[in-house]
């Protein structure tokens, strides 16, 4: 696995889930990699796939797990819920673009926090 | 990155993508990650990050491809298409559940084949 670029936002906690949020940020994506986005352009919606890279280890323990840390809420399997804490922490946001310029893609409805590795991207099917 | 199971299916050949496909199999999650799975469901999305495993290695020339291979389409970057030919390996395909029987997931719409490597699977939202 190798990093393509990384997500920059200003805002400093996001929300839980990309369906609930309208934070803005951009998607700065390597040079290298600039010419694999075209036919992106805004108003399209991308899987973004990214690296939980602030998230702990995974230990059996964390098989089943409260829904967003709310002790009230019933334990469930981590297969059946969005917990960063995976056996492979691999994320998943489906983002709306907002503009791309060269390599970078501005982009709304993140849950990423600043720093955050993306793997990959791909068109997003309904 | 871990294996958390593999896909079985008896189809020798799969849909380019699970949007158009109606092949059945299973996933055989390793028993170690049963408990995970509870809270899932027959009727139930789910999504699976899964490894590419038959691809070949990317190289700089893949960052435009021909949707689907079809050489009288236009090029498109590998970011905004669906090829199994990606910098990082990783699919990821939208499931229906038809069943559920301890650490074996039946399931509808395959695209992947027959012995591909799961790597993670989350609850689906629309």
């Amino acid at each position: 696995m190798k990093p393509i670029g990384t997500v920059h936002t200003d805002a400093l906690s996001v929300p839980n889930h990309w369906t609930v949020s309208d934070v803005e940020g951009t998607l700065i994506i390597d040079d290298f990699y600039r010419e694999g986005l075209m036919g992106i352009e805004p108003g399209d919606r991308i899987v973004v796939i990214f690296h939980f890279h602030k998230s702990r280890p995974f230990t059996p323990q964390d098989l089943t797990q409260h829904p967003r840390g709310d002790v009230t809420r019933e334990k469930r399997g981590v297969f059946d819920i969005c917990s960063p804490v995976r056996p492979n922490p691999i994320g998943m946001s489906v983002l709306t673009v907002t503009g791309i310029n060269e390599a970078i893609i501005s982009v709304k409805g993140l849950d990423m926090l600043d720093g955050t590795v993306i793997l990959d991207i791909k068109p997003y099917h309904g």
